[in-house]
C-alpha cells in the first residue's frame, strides 16, 4: 500500500530490460550516437513535426533550463501559486537562470485562472524598467493538484501569452497521465495550443531517470545545447537515457502505463467516496488523489501500513482542526490488489472508529 | 579498436545486473531510502573515516558544486591550464558558482607545478579587494594528460593550500585509475594529503552515470544538500545511482576494472614504443595514452577502423607540421585482443608507409 | 507644485556647498582616505555603537547587497507585497544574490502583519530541501505606503526573525523621515529592535547620491568589502559620497530636513481633508501621501500644473471605476508656498466641478 | 608630488561649478529629464552618429554590463593578461554576467597581439560544446601599461572580431587620454574601427563619478536599460552625472584636460630619462609612467614625500632583486611645479646615493 509518490516505484520491467540490452558495445558519448539520434527522432513522430529534444537528468533541470533559454533581464515568470517551480525546486529556476522572478497566480484546483493571469501580466506590462517585465508563462499539465487543463483552458492561457508575446512553457512531469486523461494527441496538447517549450517527464511514469526539454522552435537548439552543457546536464553515457525513452515509447508503453496508473487513482478515489472516510478536494484526473481525512483516521490508516504523505494545505484552503490534507499517488506498480488491500484497511479503520 | 573515450563503452555487466535487480519494489525517493543510506555508508569504509557523500549526475556537476560550496565573492580558483574545469566544462564552474574565476597554473605532464602555484597564489594574496582573493585549489587525479600526482607532489600542493588557508579540491573523474596506479589507499590519496572535497567519478570506470561529491568536512553536509538540489542534481529515483555504486564497490570490482584498464593502456603504449610509429608525450600512468603521430599515419590507421581522437595540443607543445597529437583511452571493455588487433593494424601501416 | 517624487528635487544647498569645498586636493581613492574614515566613524556615533559602513550608489544596490551578504542556497526572503525590493528593483535582489527568492507577505498600510509572517515562515521552515528554506526578513521603514512601523510592530517582526534565526534587514530609503516621525533614536529603531542590516538612504532626503549599507555585526565587514567591489559599487573618488554624508549629518541637517519634509506632507494631507476632494488611504506618517481622487479631478489638477504620479493600486484595493489612486511626495525643496499654491489649485478645481 | 592615481585628484573646478549650478529645481528622476536627454545627445555629436548612451557609476560597472549585454552560455571573452577586467575588478565581469570566462592573451606593452589572439580564438572556435565558445574581445584604450593601440593595431584586432563574428568591446577608462595621444576623432578610434561597445570613462579625467556605456548598435538600447537597472546602476538623481558630462564636454574641456595630463606624464618620463635614476618600461603615451627603480631609491624618494604605487610586475617581466616596478600617474591637477619639485627630489636622491 505505497501511495507516497510515483517516484518510489523503481523502474518498469520493460525499461529495465532495454537498458540491459543496450549496455554493451561502443557508442559515441554525449548524445552523439546513432542510437541517441534515433530516439530523439521518435519525438518528431510523437509530436507530428520537427522538434528539438534535449535529454536532462531531472524535472527541475528541464523546467529551469527551459525558462533559462528565454530569460530576460528583469523578467517575470507567471505560474500557479502551487506550481512545482514555485514550491518544490529549492529556487533552481531563479538560480539557474541567474535572475528570474516568479510571480504567482491563483486559480482553483491547481490551475491558473486565465482572467487573473491577464490582469497580472497587464499590470507588469504597463510598467517601466523598475518593475521589470513579463517574461514567460508556465503551466503544469497534469497539475500539482491532480487535475488537468482542458484544451480550452490551455487556449485561454495561450491567448494571454500571445497577446503579450510571451513564451509559454509546460511542465509535463506527468505529461502522459494528462495526455491519456484528455484523450488527445501530444501535438494537440502542446504546440497546437501554443506551447513553446515542454518539460517532457518520463521518470514518474516508469523510467529511472529520463526527462527531456522539447523545443518547438528548433532554431533555439544550438543555443540550448550550450545551456544544457553549462548546467552540467549533458550526460557522457547518454544512451542510458536514450534506452529508457526507447522502451518507453515502444508499442505505446508510455500510454498504457499512464492509463493504468490513472485508473488506479480513480479506483482509489472511488474507494474513498464509497466508504465516506475522506473528503476529496477534487476528483482526480491523473494519478494523484488529494483527500481531507480526520487526523485520527490518518493515524490509524498509517498504523496499518499504508504509506502516503500529509500534504501542506494551500493558504486559501479550509481545514477543520481535526482534519489533515493527504496526498495519494499511484504508479505503474500499483495493482488492483493494492487498492483492494487499502479498501480493506479503510473498512477496518471505519469499524474501529 | 575503440579508443575514443572510456565513456564510449557502455556499462560493466555486473553493474547492469545489479541495476536490474534493484529495479523493483518501493523505496523512498530523493536518496532517503535505506538502500541509499547503506551505499553512502560504504564511502566511510572506503575512506576510513566519516565522510559526507552526495550523488550527482555528471562529473561537471561534481566539480562545479564542490567549488560552489566554498566560493567566496571575488574568489580565484587555481587549476592546471589543461584541467577539465578549464577547458571541458563550458563554463559550468563559473556559472554554477555564479562568479568563480579560474586562474591557470602551468606545469609539465598535466600537473600543477607547486612552486609556480605558490608564486601565483602569493601574488593574489598580497593584493587588495580589486584583484579578488585566492579561494581554492583544484587538482585532477589522474590528470587530463594520463599522468598521476605522486603523494609527495600532492603534499607540495597541499602545503600551499594550507599556508594560504585554501580549500583543496580533487577532480577524481578517474579516481580508481589513479589509486591502483599509485597503489595506495583512498585515504592516503585524499584527506591524508589534505584534500577537502573530492569529485569521485565512477562513470568512466564502468558505470552508467554515477558520480559523487565527497566532503571530508561533514559539517558542510547540510549546506551542500541545498546546493545539490538547487542545481537540479538531486535525482528522485536516486537508487539507480546507488545500485551502480553498490555493484561498483562489491568485491573490489572498481579496483579490478581500473587495474585491467590501466594495463591495457600500458600495453598500448608499449606497442607504440616497439613499432616506433609514434612518439609518446609521457608514459601513461592511468588509462590515457597521448601519442604524436605523423598525420599520414593517423589517416591510415583510422582508415583501417581504429577509433580515437585527434587532440588539441597544449599551447607550449612542439609539433612538426606533419604531426598530430592523438589521444587513446582504454576502458573496462578493452581486451588484450583489441590491443592485438591494433598492433596488427599498426604493423600493416608501417609496412605500407 | 512638484510632488512626483523626493528624487526630483536635486540636492540640498548645504550638501552641494560641502561637495564643492571637498573637491580639491589629493586623497586616497576607493574609500581609503582619512576623510572617508572620519565620515564612516560618524555612523558609530549616530548608532551609539560600532557599526560597519559601506557607501554604495543606489538604494537598490544597498538592499540587494545586504541580502546577498546573508543569502543561502534555496533561501527565501520575506517582504511585504508592495516592498520596493519586490516591485521596484527590476529583479536586482534575485540577480545580485544569484538566486534569492522573495515570498510576499500581506498586511495593511504597507506593513507586514507579524502573525501572518510567522505562519508563512513556519510553513517553509517545516519543509525539506525541495521547498528551500527561510533566509531573511526585510522591512521598509518608512514603508512604501507612507506609514511607519511602531517600535512594538518592529519588535513583533524581530521576534519572528529571532525564533527562526533569520537575519532582519531594514530598507531605510526614507530612514530619516521614519526616525523623526517616531521621535526615537537611530539605535532604538534598528539594532535595539533586532535589525541586522540597514540600507541607510540619504538620497531621497536631500543628497545627490548617498546610500550606505550599515552592518551591526562588524565581523561581516571583510566579506562585504568584496561583495561591494564585485558588484561594481566601490567608487574610486569615494569622497564625493563622504562629502555628502558629512554635510548631511552636520548640525543635524538630516533630521531638520526630514522634519520639514514630513510636515509638508501632513499639510498636504490636511489640505485634502479640508477640501474633501480626496479620500486618503491612511494618514501620512512620513513624506508620502496616497489619495484616492476622482479621475476627472486628477485631470483637472494636473492641467493646472500639479505634478504627481498615478499609482498602481495594490491588488486588494477597492477603487471605484471613476477613481484613481495618486501619490504625492514632499521633499526638502517643498515649501509652505507650494502647499498654498496646491491648495488654491484644489479650490479652483472644486469650484469648477 | 601625488602620482598615486588619477582618481586621487578630486574633481575639476569647472565640473564642480556646473554640478552646483544644476543642483536646484525639479527634474524627472532616473535619467528621464530634458537635461539628461540633452547631455546624452551630445554623445551623438561626439561620435558623429546615433549612439545609445547609459550613464553608470563606475568603470567596473561599464565594463561588466557591456559584456553582460552580449554574454552567451559558455562564452569566452578574450582580453590582455593585464587588463583591468582581469586583474582589477574582483570578478565583477564573471559575477554580473553570471558566467563569463575571460581567456587572457599576451602581447607586449599591455597590448593584445593580434596574431596570438587569432590563434587563441581559432582554437576555441573549432571546439564543441564542452569548451564553450568565443563570445567577445575586449581591448583597453589607453592600456593599463600607459600605451596606446594605433588605429592599425585596432584594425588588426577588429579583423579577428569580424572573422569570428564577435562583439568588440573597448574599455575606455582613459578614453580622452588615448584620443588626444592619437590625435584622431572619437569616431575614428571606435566604431570606424569596429568597436561595438565602449566603456566611456570620465572619472579619471576630472569628474567625480561619470562613466557611460556607449552602444553603437542602438537596437540594443531597450535591452540594456533593463540590464543597467537590474544591476543597481540606474541613479535616481541622474542629473548629477549629466551635469558632470555637460561640463566635461563644454568647450572641449575633456580634451584640454587630457592633453595637459598627458604632457605632464611626458615631462615626468623625460625627467627620469635625464637623471638616469629609472628605467622606463616603455615611453608613456597617455598619463601613466611605469619605471623600474632601485629599491633603495624608491624608499628615498618616498621618504621625501613623493606618493606613488609599487606595481606588481607582469609574470614575464625581468626585474633584478634590488629593483622595483613603480607606477606614476598624472591627473588634471598635476602642474609643472609638481614635476619640478619631483625633479628636485630626484636630484637630491641622486646626490645622496
Amino acid at each position: 500500500m505505497y501511495f507516497a509518490s510515483d517516484n518510489w516505484a523503481g523502474v518498469h520491467p520493460a525499461i529495465s530490460t532495454n537498458l540491459s540490452e543496450k549496455a554493451g558495445g561502443y557508442a559515441s558519448a554525449y548524445g552523439d550516437s546513432d542510437f541517441d539520434r534515433t530516439v530523439e527522432l521518435r519525438f518528431n513522430q510523437i509530436f507530428e513535426r520537427e522538434v528539438a529534444v534535449f535529454f536532462v537528468g531531472t524535472g527541475t533541470a528541464a523546467n529551469s533550463l527551459a525558462l533559462t533559454l528565454v530569460a530576460k533581464p528583469g523578467g517575470l515568470v507567471f505560474a500557479h501559486r502551487e506550481a512545482h517551480i514555485v514550491v518544490d525546486e529549492c529556487g533552481a529556476p531563479e538560480y539557474l537562470s541567474g535572475q528570474l522572478r516568479i510571480t504567482t497566480v491563483d486559480g482553483p484546483n491547481g490551475k491558473i485562472d486565465a482572467a487573473q493571469l491577464r490582469r497580472q501580466v497587464q499590470r507588469s506590462a504597463s510598467s517601466d524598467v523598475h518593475s521589470g517585465r513579463p517574461n514567460a508563462i508556465s503551466v503544469t499539465q497534469a497539475t500539482e493538484a491532480g487535475t488537468i487543463y482542458s484544451l480550452a483552458e490551455l487556449d485561454a492561457i495561450a491567448a494571454v501569452a500571445k497577446d503579450f508575446n510571451l513564451p509559454l512553457h509546460m511542465d509535463g512531469a506527468r505529461f502522459a497521465n494528462a495526455l491519456v486523461s484528455l484523450g488527445c494527441t501530444p501535438a494537440e496538447m502542446t504546440w497546437k495550443r501554443g506551447i513553446d517549450m515542454l518539460s517532457f517527464g518520463a521518470t514518474k511514469n516508469g523510467c529511472w531517470c529520463a526527462e527531456a526539454v522539447v523545443l518547438f522552435d528548433v532554431t533555439k537548439a544550438a543555443e540550448f545545447s550550450f545551456i544544457r552543457k553549462r548546467a552540467a546536464q549533458l550526460f557522457s553515457k547518454s544512451r542510458f537515457i536514450s534506452a529508457q525513452f526507447d522502451a518507453y515509447f515502444h508499442d505505446g508503453l508510455w500510454l498504457d502505463v499512464a492509463r493504468q496508473t490513472n485508473s488506479m487513482a480513480t479506483a482509489l478515489a472511488e474507494t474513498f467516496a464509497e466508504l465516506d472516510l475522506a473528503r476529496l478536494t477534487v476528483m482526480p484526473q491523473s494519478n494523484e488523489v488529494f483527500a481531507v481525512i480526520k487526523k485520527k483516521t490518518v493515524t490509524a490508516i498509517k498504523a496499518k501500513g499504508a504509506v502516503f504523505y500529509d500534504w501542506p494545505a494551500p493558504s486559501d484552503f479550509e481545514l477543520a482542526d481535526d482534519e489533515q490534507l493527504c496526498r495519494f499517488v499511484t504508479s505503474f506498480a500499483t495493482t488492483a490488489e493494492d487498492i483492494g488491500s487499502f479498501r480493506s484497511t479503510l473498512q477496518e479503520v471505519a469499524i474501529e472508529q
